[in-house]
Parts: C-alpha cells; structure tokens; sequence
C-alpha cells in the first residue's frame, strides 16, 4: 500500500475555521429558528465595489473576443498589475519595492502556506503565540516539527508568547532560527508594531541570519500614522524580508481571491553552502505549481487603484472599523477586557473569569447566537480569549453586543 | 544565513516553458519583423464560450449586490459545480463518482504539483518518459530524487518509457512503487491508452499497492468510442486512482484558471502502521494551504455543463481537432514521422534524420518562424521528437504546415 506523509498524523485537530463551522451548524439543526450572527471567521460582507465589478465585467466581455482573449498569463501576473501594486503600494509611501519583485497569486493562505516548501526540510521556525494556524499546520504538514503537547504546541517549533503584558507583540527570541514569521496588524489578536518594534526585529533577524516572513493583510486598516504598513519602510528589510499582502480584506476579494508575494532581490539565503537569491526559488516554485491568477480577477484588482476604486474601497474600510468600534466600545462598557480594533479590524477579548475559550464561544453560541472565534483555536497563548471579527453588517454588529450584554 | 531547499539545486534547468520564451523573445529581439506562429506552449487562442461569458459576467453582478455577494466559499468548491461535475463528466457516462470526492482547484499544474505533498517524503516515484516537466520537477522539489545526469534524468525516480515501439503507452514496470503518473490523451505525445492497456494498469496498482495518478486533462479530446476518458471506467480504479481534470483544455479557461481532483473514498494508504482514508489528507491539504476558486469562476465552470455551453465547448474542440487533422496530414505528406493528433490536441513528430529536438526546433524558428516544442524537454525518450499544439487559428495552423514544408 502506498507510504503517504506521515507528518498529517501529528495534525491535532481538524483546522479550526471547520471545526467552528461545524459547531454552528450543528446548533442551527437543533434550534432551527435561532438567528445567529457570525463574528467568527474573518470573512467580508459588504458587495464588491463597483469599480471592481466594472474592471471584471470588462474583462470578461474581453475574454469573449478573439483580439481580447487571454490564455495563460505570466504565472507571476501582468505587468499591469505588478507595475499598479508597485506604484500605489509601495512607492506612493516612499517603499521600494519593484514590480519584478511581486508575485501575484490567489491568495494570502496559499502564499504563506506555500513558502514553506523553499526553506530547508529541517528549518528551525518561529511562530508567534496566538497565530493564525495555517503557519503551524504548514510547517508540521512540511515535517518540521514533532509531535504534539496537551496544550497544542508542537516540539521542534519555537513559539514566541504574546500576552497583554507585551500588547500580543512579542520581542525577538534570544536563539536564532532560519524563518520568523510576524503578523502585523495581527490576527487574531489586532495587535500592531510600532516602527522601534519592527527595528528591533529587523536588526535581529540581519544579526542572526533569519528571514522574517512578514504578513500584512489587514494593513489597509491602519489608521494611525506612526503604524508602518510594510515591514520594506525598516530600513535594512529588504536583506531579510518577504512580505505577504492581499486583496481579500483590503478590497472584499475573500470571493474572488487575488493576494501577492514579495520577494525582493537583496533577499539571500543558504543553498547548500552556496548563497543564493532567494527570488530565484520562490520563482522557480511559483512558475512550477502554478499558473497565474485569473485575468478578469487580475483586473479586478487593478481596478482598486484607480481613484474610483480606492475611494470605494475606503468607504468599505471605515464602514468596518466603525463596526469595530462599536464592538470595542459596547464590550469595554460590558466591564470585559477588550484589545485590538484600533488598527485592525479585529477585537481581542478576554474571556469572563473562570471560562475557557471554546466554553466562551459555547456561551456566546447558545446565549447570544453570536459566533466568536475560540482563541485556544490560535494556540496555548490564546487561551482565555475570544477573536470577534468587525466584517459584520452594521446592524448584526449591534444586535450582537446587544445580545452578548444580556448573556453575560 | 537562513537554510534554503536544498533540492532546488538539483534542477537541471529552467522549466521548459519559460526557456522557449526565452529563445521566441531572443529571435524576436533579432528580427522585429518575423511573423512567429506559435504552436509551442499548449493554450488555447478561441474566445471564451458565450456562455461561459454570461455566468461570469452575471455571477460579477450578483458580487455587487448585498444579497449576493460572496466571500470565502467552501475550499473544496462549491456544490452547484461539483454536483454539476459529478453529473455530467461521470454520472453520465456510468461513472460512480460523488461530489464529495470531486475538490475545484485553480488548476492541474497546481494539483499535479501539490498532491505529491501527501505522500511520504521516500515514496517512490514512476513518471513517464516522455513526460509534463510538472510531474518530475516537483517530486525534485520535494526531495525525492538524487541527483540529474547527462540526460535530464534523476536518480531515484523510475521511469517508464514511451516510445514508437510501444505506442508512447509503457506497460506496468515490475517493480513496486507508491506512486505512478499516467497522463491520457498524452501530453506531449499524443498517445492514448486503450481499455485493456488501463485495466492492466488498475490490475499492477492494486496487485502493488500503488497510487496511479491519472492526468485526464484532454480527455474531452477523445474522438475514438474505444478510448476510456476516465480511469474509473475500469473496475477496481476507486481503490486505486486519483484523477486530474482541468477546464483549461476543455472549455478555453487557460486563462480563467479551474480545474478539479478526484479522490476517491475507497482509496487507501498507509500513515505509518494506520490505513487511512487518502481523501482525508488531501481534504487537509486544500482547506489548509488553499482558500477555494473566485465564485464568479466556478459559475463560469457550472455553466459549461449547460447545453448550450457544450454545444458552444464542442465547437471549439472540434475546430483544434482539425487543426491536429492539418497539422498530421500535412506533415506526413512531406515524409515526416507523426504520432497523436488523433484523440488528442497534439502531434508529436520526428525530427528528421540526424537532427536533435532543439536543433529542430531551432530549424523551424529560424527557417518557418513557427515555434514546437522540442520533444528533449519532455525527457530523455522525447529526444529526436517536437510536439506541435493544434491550439492555433486556422489560417496560422495552415500557414505553419505550409512554411515547414520549405524549410524542410
């Protein structure tokens, strides 16, 4: 019988975001007239923006005709859009970032999940504690770890703690690894770091050696200045940085996915005992096992650089941190312990005394039919939290604080 | 120094696609005024369906609204296509195969690459020879080979040779393996499996222990009644096969990006000591490292199974299969050797006596400006071969059979 990967049977559980949707429908069927307001999974609602649908329906009516026909585009993405990302992303804030150095691809979950197939099979890896899991699952799925604890931590990884005494933005460890991963504004906890704190882990991982995998996409909910959006405005990260951005929170693109990659060419690493670009296999890796992002999609998302576009997009951010707002607001007057939902569109809670986090989101279920997301499902650091998500309709937001200020 | 793959050093070379662009860029550069006919890269050049066209552009609108607006779909696709799938490619052609076995991808080069992230890192490996480069260049991504000779081939992979011989359709080999790539209709030769070649096949597989992995992404090409379109048609195939089938080829989506896997519940392997479900990893791997297909794409997909979209689809397929008929019946009347073009998109030529695939390739570009692509980047038994694509326009695809013949 065929040897398959033996390192899925370290996997602890079902990946959260399932395991959640199970639960709820699970209690749907049972209280069929319950009308329940999803907080959980950090999923948009609002319709796609108009200049977005006007670019795909262009594109589409293209596709339909023999001179605007498209077949396989450059895996990498057109020019159009790398040159619009490049110019909008990254120039416009005094970053150099260059259109050769971005991937195109169909999403942020793919990217980080796939980058871990060009680092050595024995990397050492940093996570931080609370994570979204899809680093974890990647790297244990890629057999860099060992097997599991009670308390959900794999041996052979080292986890960097977030907690309220470091505002969830850990510092750099003291030993070296070869990849740190970093998520600024955070999921779950909508935590930030602030330029001194991204020096700081910078010039580590320029001491050390390591490369800091850089994710950035919630940074279109940055709203104070001082908050850098790319990790590329420290000087120095273009030697020991690859950042993750995307469309799906930025421009409601969680439907019609498109993200990007960058990779920039100072970025180097050790090849047997060659030093190499790093470029070089991401690219290799990403023209081998995939082919391109969609053209009417690539479109789509140059559409949300137009000025049409980012205003629609911005009306869209606002509506959302309002939302967030709200949230904060209603559960701090609650008397609960509430982070994030400043520069994220994320809430942090902490979870009444003496209940755990899937106790929490039981309550919650059954006393508000509001659907939170468990914050042990993010690791052991999470414990004791609750991630409520501000992608709500106005009114579902409301009704929920409401509702959880009378199950409390 | 952050530790790289160290398995991408073993890469012979660049992945063949790029490295013919590369050459057309160069003789372009060279000279500005030659009209290239490209018949080299295998991509479809009729607009979209009408059909195809309208679900797009109406599943767009619907994104612009509240009420029908989508964000994350289920990663596995949606219902209406996978239940369209289950329908239409297998139900009606007696083929047992539920919607629940079927998972949407963004495409077959990705699923070809990315399923062999659930077998054991040692697994042993047989591709064809000649072969997609996808197949090869990814298990030396992963690790599973040695490295590359004077040939191209690497050690520890077994290849099963194609040649005129055996009709470019190798038998079972005699020794084990877990698992073994079959791609019919061949890409690039031509070549298809009769009924009885694939019931030997599914007889080795489960006599073995081996997974086939069955790329059936020009099944749709298949002219001759005989000729199975899916390794299920043979009894036994469940508990043995995964099956790739991709819309790219099918219905023109090269540049519109869908595709589907087939995993079957009956087929098992081995986690360690434990049989297990392979459904169950490959259902881990695509909800964790992959976010689903945009919506406006899967119901572009949903409506090739309209009957419009297949009357629409097999127009166009009947249009490419005469451009193959051009292409093979004029090249044999200039003495040349052909295969394939028969129940498959491509003719896969000899080159002529005393000339390697590359210097013929070089001869056609220079001396017809018309663009093969050379049978060596296929593997070492593609040596002395050049694949032509009948993916083209028809005055191109005559024009081209016209220039070989005074080059020739």
């Amino acid at each position: 019988m065929a040897r398959l990967n033996e390192h899925y049977g370290k996997l602890a559980a079902g990946y959260l975001f399932p395991e959640i949707g199970r639960r709820v429908a699970a209690y749907q069927k049972d209280h069929p007239d319950a009308r329940i307001i999803k907080l959980g999974i950090g999923d948009v609602v609002l319709p796609l923006a108009p200049a977005v649908c006007d670019a795909m329906r262009s594109a589409v009516d293209e596709m339909g005709t023999e001179a605007g026909f498209h077949g396989y585009g450059p895996e990498q993405g057109y020019d159009f859009l790398r040159e619009a990302i490049a110019k909008h992303d990254f120039a416009a804030c005094g970053v150099d970032v260059s259109a050769s150095e971005i991937f195109v691809s169909d999403g942020s979950k793919c990217d980080s999940g796939n980058v871990t197939e060009i680092f050595a099979a024995d990397a050492r890896v940093a996570v931080p504690d609370p994570v979204y899991p899809v680093y974890v699952d990647t790297n244990v799925m890629a057999g860099r770890t060992g097997t599991v604890d009670a308390r959900g931590r794999y041996a052979g990884l080292l986890y960097l703690e977030g907690n309220a005494s470091n505002g969830f933005c850990p510092e750099p460890p003291k030993e070296a690894v070869d990849v740190a991963y970093l998520c600024f504004p955070n999921n779950p906890t909508g935590a930030v770091a602030s330029r001194a704190q991204l020096e700081a882990w910078v010039a580590w991982a320029r001491k050390t050696g390591a490369i800091l995998l850089f994710d950035a996409a919630y940074e279109a909910y940055i709203s104070d200045p001082a908050i850098p959006h790319s990790i590329y405005e420290i000087a120095g990260a273009r030697e020991c940085a690859i950042e993750f951005r995307s469309f799906s929170k930025t421009a409601g693109f969680t439907g019609i996915r498109c993200a990007y990659v960058v990779v920039p060419d100072a970025l180097e690493g050790k090849l047997g005992d060659k030093t190499v670009q790093v470029r070089n296999l991401w690219n290799r890796r990403h023209t081998t096992k995939f082919n391109g992002v969609s053209y009417p999609v690539q479109r789509a998302a140059e559409a949300v650089f137009t000025e049409r576009g980012r205003r629609e997009i911005r009306e869209r951010i606002d509506y959302y941190m309002a939302n967030a707002k709200i949230i904060r607001e209603g559960l701090t007057k609650l008397g609960l312990d509430v982070f994030g939902g400043v520069n994220a569109p994320y809430v942090w809670v902490k979870t009444p005394k003496g209940i755990d986090s899937w106790g929490f989101f039981d309550r919650l279920l059954d006393g508000a039919k509001v659907v939170g997301t468990p914050g042990a499902g993010f690791g052991a650091c999470g414990e004791g939290y609750l991630r409520l998500s501000a992608f709500g309709k106005r009114d579902n937001v409301e009704e929920a604080v409401r509702r959880i200020g009378t199950t409390l």
